[in-house]
């Protein structure tokens, strides 16, 4: 059933005008003007977005490596899966060992890619690449500036509560750990 | 020890300064000037957004209800359950039940309230508040001017499946497939 998509045609926007109206530091910010598919226009605002990575680390003990992080736009401490933008031509297995290094100081042994999502499909063309990784060392954390990280511990079992609670919102973190109890005790 | 959070104290940033950069028919953006908890400046830029509800609509056969629609920030259709913006004023079991019915044309008899959670917490203070509704009644849709949606129906595995597969990556649509399957199968 999911395999028959409707012809793309039928829901197509066709693109009239592009204008960057707002070109900052850490967000980019465009309007197009469109041609809707049963004729018409429309203007259409989003986020240009390079894409991100999301990594899942599991410790050899079985406990999953979060960290809180301050998060300005909603004014508060979020715990979190660490993740982090992919730099121009870089390729996403790079980004992911090296987000998981500087955030949290593990190096991974072994890597496994296990889908993408769209966090915000209404108005960002952000993509993030989530990866499982184990067999973890610790080699030192070496945050980027202004990063005020703190790396903590959580069994799967603890985490999934927190979803469960409230503790845990951030919607990557609370799609990653789902995804990952599948892959740990579901055989995913 | 979720609930050991830090002192938000340290990691708190301090607004100097906030101004709207863009004001757009569907997108608001800040930049604020802040301070950080060790000192020194940095400028943070994001989206300002009036939060969103996302309902998870299980039919009587149990079949969920989703719709597919065209993103233009992605250039894609995808694969959703129905969601949609709070309206000034308006409570979010209200636009809960007003987005149903808008989208998919049904009208719940039940309604729980599930979570919440943050879908974009780099750069928009959105907050998704999540809905599963049951008793439904066919009552006849009524898409807002511009919104081209098509309805269809999946079992909760099928659309499981499709996360799996990468035919859904909607992430509050992923994250709302997980935790319905934990309160349909797993007693939540």
């Amino acid at each position: 059933m999911v395999s028959e998509m409707s012809a793309a045609d039928a829901f197509s926007e066709t693109t009239l005008a592009s204008t960057r109206v707002f070109d900052g530091r850490l967000l980019k910010v465009r309007v197009d003007r469109v041609r809707l598919p049963a004729g018409g226009e429309h203007v259409r605002e989003y986020i240009e977005h390079p894409g991100a990575v999301m990594v899942i680390p599991v410790l050899d003990s079985g406990a999953l490596v979060f960290e809180r992080q301050y998060r300005y736009a909603l004014r508060r401490v979020l715990l979190e899966l660490p993740a982090g933008k992919i730099d121009p031509g870089e390729a996403v297995e790079a980004t992911a060992a090296r987000e998981l290094r500087e955030e949290t100081g593990y190096a991974a042994g072994f890597w496994r890619h296990l889908g993408t999502i769209h966090p915000c499909i209404g108005y960002s063309d952000e993509r993030i690449e989530i990866f499982l990784a184990r067999g973890l060392s610790q080699a030192g954390a070496a945050p980027e500036h202004g990063e005020l990280i703190e790396v903590c511990e959580l069994s799967l079992d603890e985490a999934i509560d927190a979803v469960a609670g409230g503790a845990i919102t951030d919607g990557k973190t609370v799609a990653g750990l789902f995804w990952a109890e599948k892959v740990l005790k579901s055989g995913w």
